[in-house]
């Protein structure tokens, strides 16, 4: 991977993500942060579950939806989401530690292409997506 | 509409699907349940921003995904999610109260296929989602 | 609906729209054109039929993306899908005459979010699509 | 990759997908068929442009779709779309060969999960989906 990126910016940007008020909430642990990739964990809590007694759709998509936005602004080119599609795989248990990757597709000048994966800590593919985001030109940091 | 289910069977539907705890941790309430609809509502709150400083779309799907739970269970008929697409369509700010429907355009015996808008209270469009659910045939209460 | 376009520039759109290559290679016909609206039919052949003896997926999105096509275009703002999602729900005959209406849920600056229906002549739903686009702030025609 | 399909079926397979009315209409051919893998090619005429004067995003469809059914029927398990997402990456002209690449990311009882990628012959990514398909549980051949 070629970092275009100073260390400084890259340190800041780390720092920024990692202060994202709704991924504390969720628990969401920002793990790795590089150009057009990230990775973070989360644990499902007993909060997280829905009235089947399962971790909830929106439970999941928050972990995937912050690697996505972690991924896409990387490049510390404010990027917003215009669409994100997520496909259901696998039910867990709470207590489970979700790790979600986030990997870039494509990207242009206006747009780019993220695709997300949430798994287990054992590998087994819990959710995927696939999501598009509008590049602002503007910096992050 | 025609209601299938009897008066008690809703009213069991509607208590169960409002404790649903991930709904709750989101200040997440249950309006209305229909067969095949569902209206809910949540306020944004300052948790609930992301890096950006606007509203983390983990948190608006959150939204749209329990009216989506809401309004595909409310057959009671226990339906779990295949794939959600989100569109995200404008920034709202911290304190605004954001309004779920769900509604269903097609129902099979095996899949389901719902539509879910976030609006304002003033009807502007935030977010627009499809989902389909995989029915399993089993009660819900 | 307001028109803002003159009537000159909306009979060149229908024009031009009409004349799409691939959109005549698979027999759709441009039935209506509004601001973020359009109306399209399509007979299914046997040609369209795919190794299960129905209707090929991509025959059906060919229909429903030519009503996304001309829908987002009908601004005279030349406008590119960045994705589309189609969801099947019920397969059809050969012969069948198909229906596609495009509708705006939203447009902005720079993108437009779109919805497709696909239904049979007496109503039935054979697939529902979300799309968006990119606006060039190019004209048409 | 395990084979689990013997060799007879396998020839079956390939044979009953290479004859799909709609691919051979379309120009699709079927290069490769592993189980939960196929990869197809398509030549873009000019008979698939669109008014924009670029390959209709229908026709680049109709290819990533038919790498869609090729790949989710390649367990001889009929499978049919539920649900199909195509992003849009880059235009190409006509001439252009076209390559799609089918994957299989998750596969259960009821229900798979598939990625497909439309790639020009030097590698440029054209367009990336996801599929998802109902399996039916009744043999293709």
């Amino acid at each position: 991977m070629v970092f275009v990126l100073d260390e400084e910016s890259r340190k800041k940007l780390f720092e920024k993500i990692s202060k994202d008020p709704f991924a504390n909430y969720m628990g969401i642990k920002l793990l790795e942060l590089g150009e057009g990739y990230s990775k973070l964990s989360m644990k499902v809590t007993e909060e997280m579950l829905n009235f089947h007694n399962v971790p909830h759709g929106g439970a999941i998509f928050a972990l995937a939806d912050a690697a996505f936005a972690a991924g896409s602004n990387s490049h510390n080119n404010a990027s917003f989401a215009l669409t994100m599609c997520i496909n259901y795989r696998r039910p867990v248990k709470a207590g489970t530690i979700l790790i979600a990757e986030c990997e870039e597709e494509s990207v242009g000048k206006s747009t780019g292409l993220y695709r997300i994966k949430v798994i287990t800590e054992d590998g087994k593919l819990v959710a995927s997506c696939q999501g598009t985001v509008f590049r602002t030109g503007k910096s992050v940091v």
